[in-house]
């Protein structure tokens, strides 16, 4: 089978190293061109040091060859440039090809998930062939053939579980799931639970309270995914809590660095131009801010992160607005 | 209101800090006399090192003056010597006194949660009177005052919310919970999968197999926890999830320990000698085997756990036979 990945960062990367492993035919189509011909040259990516891509991998600075015949298709790259990719992409779309978004987010002003953004630049038809995949997966350690579970996600079950068996190995596992909007939005609000996880760690507020942001955070996720429609359970499963834990305990993320330093005192700016990037995450709380507002379901947390994020509030004074909320049964 | 704690562990006097911090007026009681008269004389606990017992709080080495008049008792001591301090207390028993337990685990043999040997040995009319209280809690952070969650559970919910108000404070929040069952059962397991997840670590298979193995242990744990007439809904909660991402995440407790070490290549005889007292998880491990085969209930981490503790089975062939079990849906 031919899959093409468009997104050549380090989880784009990883699943091109795992497809091959898998046994499909992969091209990986980067951008921007320059960055993406050095990949070429040297099979080896500087965001995924230490693996050699196998000549087996095909890569691609042009859209048009690397969709050509292929009959599975992953976006692999930041939520806020998925809609600029796929309308770009979309002259070359081959005709009835499922469609894999492993990208995790809301997109600004539209507050679209992506598969909503799909659906809006490639049409109704594509509906049925769009899946999500997500779950606890740092790129290194998929690149590394460590165990990994994943979710793999579809409103059209039977496709689920075709393509479960297409990308499952012995190491990386897939689950089969039909909760395409739990899933995403457990993807997309893990990176603002970091920035609050990273807060409470850098304000020096111990494990304990790390772990109780952890689940009131995972309980606001799944109020968020049942408003979107979502099976409450989705959130206790890897896409949710599995994700949730492996971005706020594992190694230092990009959204928990934002929120420590910010806990430590740093301002946002001075946090952001460090990073010389935006954290998913900050991206998210503003999106995640107005889509809960339009729904009209409270998420305490993601509010607190807002505030801190957009409106300067204090970590310290966030965190004790948390903690003055009224006791109440779980 | 006069409340006697029983067991003068680390979290024993944690919780005595706190109570006595809630305004509540606190008698200590520990085991074995000599440890209890050295804690009366030097107002520290070794176990709870650099927190000193202010003077308000009783120490005492006999039960009869710890009970005399209490209003609340809270027992806090290893599950294996529950029933027999319960035995030796019975006599000097305050009548119709609310008893809560914080110890956790599976009573050997009889396979009984804490609160069925509580009824079992005080009787059946304290069955309205017993709750349970859990969550991620390391007992030095309770110590320092750092923020904290816990679930308090009583069959009876407005005792539940009675004491949710008695023993709340600004830093440590309590939730009300009405699954007795539920919140026991995420109690007792989490140690298992800690062990489960040490193994993990120490066998080098990183942070995905990690949030893996924790989601999927959480999943094992709401299976036994609805058998028992849980609600699957607590495993998501404080309980469940936030003190297994705790255990499992924090710093090395002793369960992880012992699966750390096991993974490492360590003999189980020589981690325990060296641990100095036995691992909770380890007896949970057995009584939960024989608990989840008597309600037929399928624990495929807890069972692998099972296996190498104490069939001597090597932890990288549990860890393949967990990835080797067929795919599903999630």
């Amino acid at each position: 089978m031919q899959v093409a990945i468009l997104g050549a960062g380090a989880w784009g990367t990883a699943l091109a190293l795992h497809c091959r492993r898998a046994g499909l035919a992969v091209r990986l189509w980067g951008h921007p061109p320059a960055q993406t011909l050095a990949l070429q040259r040297d099979r080896e990516n500087p965001l995924l040091s230490g693996f050699q891509l196998p000549a087996e991998i095909a890569v691609h600075s042009e859209l048009e060859p690397a969709l050509r015949g292929a009959e599975l298709v992953l976006v692999v790259v930041p939520s806020h440039v998925l809609r600029e990719l796929l309308q770009r992409a979309k002259p070359y779309w081959p005709t009835s090809c499922p469609i894999v978004s492993a990208t995790k987010g809301i997109e600004d002003d539209s507050l679209m998930l992506m598969d909503e953004v799909i659906e809006d630049v490639l049409g109704a038809a594509c509906r049925e062939r769009t899946l999500v995949l997500s779950g606890p997966s740092f790129a290194r350690e998929v690149a590394a053939s460590l165990p990994t579970n994943l979710v793999l996600a579809a409103q059209h079950a039977p496709l689920a579980e075709q393509l479960q068996k297409v990308l499952a190995t012995d190491r990386l596992r897939v689950y089969a799931s039909a909760d395409v909007k739990g899933v995403q939005v457990a993807g997309a609000l893990k990176n603002v639970i970091a920035i609050a996880v990273g807060a409470a760690d850098g304000l020096g507020l111990g494990h304990n309270a790390r772990a109780g942001l952890i689940t009131r955070g995972l309980n606001e996720i799944g109020r968020l995914a049942q408003a979107k429609g979502g099976d409450p359970h989705t959130v206790s499963g890897l896409a949710g809590l599995g994700d949730l834990v492996l971005t706020c305990t594992g190694d230092l993320s990009r959204n928990r660095t934002v929120g420590f330093e910010l806990g430590r005192g740093a301002q946002l700016q001075d946090v952001l131009a460090q990073l010389g990037h935006v954290a998913e995450g900050v991206l998210t709380a503003k999106s995640a801010h107005a889509l809960a507002q339009r729904l009209q379901v409270e998420l305490p947390i993601c509010e607190q992160v807002y505030q801190v994020l957009f409106h300067a509030k204090p970590p310290a004074q966030a965190v004790r607005d948390l903690l003055q909320r009224p006791l109440r049964r779980e």
